[in-house]
């Protein structure tokens, strides 16, 4: 058992799941569907959720077609700092284009981006932030947007932690995905652009397009010459699904109330409210950034992923919060054999 | 076997299919999945295609996460004659709500809605219709919204085919629907309301409200006195998913290249090119309505789902073309009990 399990771990992704499936199998238990989350009241609610929706003839019961768990991506699912994966992608692909741009060596907020200086781009406000969004996310077609993000996730990595963006991805949340797809449908519901996390999210996530909902930009059908239809990404916002657009977003896109919703910071309280609002039995749970070692803690205080407000509301209204220091045993999955 | 056949015949909705699988399947052959489809060309390059699709090893083949199918509503699935009925359901909203403001006796459009002139009412043009929409699709929460047209669909009949509205289906296309299902995923792209049609689309055409894609409103999350959160309906357009806008709704909601598309009108051109454009196998199909006893005939010339450009786009790219009269043994299902 212990050389299959050595052999086992050695392959990339799967292994833990597998050996902790085989295990649990050889001793003739059921297995554990969240073997990274350690046992205690954060877990014991979830699987108490999920079993007590699913009980047919009971007043808790939910239907399968009704049991819909909205996830935020930055910070619930993936990490967040230490500034959001998407700004990075952003910001390396100023830097990528600068050679094109030389007049962006003298303008903000372009200058500030290309010299690491955070404060510039800060100082450029709600302005810069849309010109960075029309250089970097516009001006060219859907498809050639997708290739440019796939490149992207293939060559950068995280500055601290030495890995692909798309594998930070928080390993005890990728079970709670697979347990609750076993028995409903799992969506994202993220201010990050649904184009961009459509991406990875398949691959990362498990989760498919269709149920990827997020901020986008308006895109404008044409025919190009030789006939080929096209969608031109246009540097203009279409929908900003962030804090109070959350509940709108689920409505626009998926038209039913969740009953499970799972966030990170103040922008996901809306969400959590929508969801807590409805009718019959409602989960709503906050990832809790406490570990510094393993991957980052804040809360209050931070600029990127501020928890506070929501924080308050959880412990006013007895919504669960993940301690991820305390509950969860991994954070990352295991490394591939390209990361180690 | 007649009698079986006579008795379940008697019962709504289900019994036509019923007794084609019995009878199918006392001849020992597999059912026809479109029984209400005369054996052709149309029908056949239907049931061909989803062959070729499915049929594991082959070129043809596509994976079935990847099999999205999309269909307008207004004249693709339901009828749309004399006008679209959403217009009629909110023509008729003016009048219920016309007892409480007495000013629109003497304000177009409202005066024009209330006095049944048409006429009149398209006068006060795009503003007219906005201003149209404002009184009947906002200014209430979606909820509210939701049980207005549920309650509008229980007692509204339809002028000429005397009928609740959302008995107006294509049969043949809930059998088409039904047979792509049960290899994909069908979806609602209509430039109809999506609150609207998520009402009864489950009901009547067993697509989830997660599967319709339709023009909206902006919503706004409030929490109310007491804590309630509700979506309040503004007056204010977000998206309008006809024309152009399919392909580019499409990407915003399903992130995937339709495989199938099926319209009826110019409308849906930009769909069926957006379909078209992908690689792989792929299926354009039109609703010619040719019909005018059974249903309706219109194209060329009609206010209401013109089908002029689409339709030569279609002999010109070889895009299948359903001749109603033709093609269709039954246009719509049965009557129910309550209907006859």
């Amino acid at each position: 058992m212990a050389r299959l399990a050595l052999l086992l771990n050695r392959l990339p992704l799967l292994g833990a799941l597998m050996v902790a499936a085989l295990v649990t199998a050889a001793h003739g238990q059921s297995a554990d569907p969240l073997p990274s989350w350690r046992d205690g009241a954060a877990k014991q609610a979830l699987v108490d959720f999920v079993g007590r929706v699913t009980r047919e003839g009971t007043l808790d019961f939910i239907p399968p077609a009704e049991r819909v768990a909205v996830f935020d991506n930055d910070g619930t699912l993936w990490a967040e700092q230490p500034s959001y994966f998407q700004a990075a992608f952003a910001r390396d692909r100023v830097k990528a284009l600068a050679p094109e741009h030389p007049e962006w060596r003298d303008t903000q907020p372009f200058k500030g981006v290309i010299e690491n200086d955070p404060e510039a781009v800060a100082a450029a406000g709600q302005k810069g932030l849309l010109q960075i969004l029309a250089a970097t996310h516009a001006g060219m077609t859907t498809g050639a947007f997708n290739r440019i993000v796939a490149d992207w996730l293939k060559t950068a990595r995280h500055p601290r932690i030495d890995r692909p963006y798309d594998r930070l991805v928080h390993q005890p949340m990728l079970e709670l995905l697979g347990l609750l797809r076993a028995n409903g449908k799992t969506y994202i519901v993220s201010g990050g652009g649904a184009a961009f996390m459509r991406v990875f999210a398949e691959r990362a996530y498990g989760i498919p397009p269709e149920q990827v909902v997020g901020s986008s930009g308006v895109t404008k059908f044409e025919i190009k010459a030789g006939g080929l239809p096209v969608l031109e990404k246009e540097p203009k916002v279409a929908f900003i699904d962030d804090g109070p657009g959350k509940p709108s977003g689920i409505n626009r896109f998926i038209g039913r109330r969740p009953i499970l919703a799972f966030g990170n910071s103040d922008g996901d309280l809306q969400m959590l409210e929508w969801t807590a609002g409805g009718v019959g039995a409602r989960f709503m749970d906050l990832v809790h950034h406490t570990d510094a070692e393993r991957e980052y803690a804040y809360d209050r205080q931070s600029p990127v992923g501020r928890l506070d407000k929501a924080l308050d509301e959880a412990a006013a209204r007895g919504w669960a919060v993940v301690d991820l220091q305390r509950d969860w045993t991994v954070v990352v999955p295991p490394p591939a054999r390209s990361e180690r």
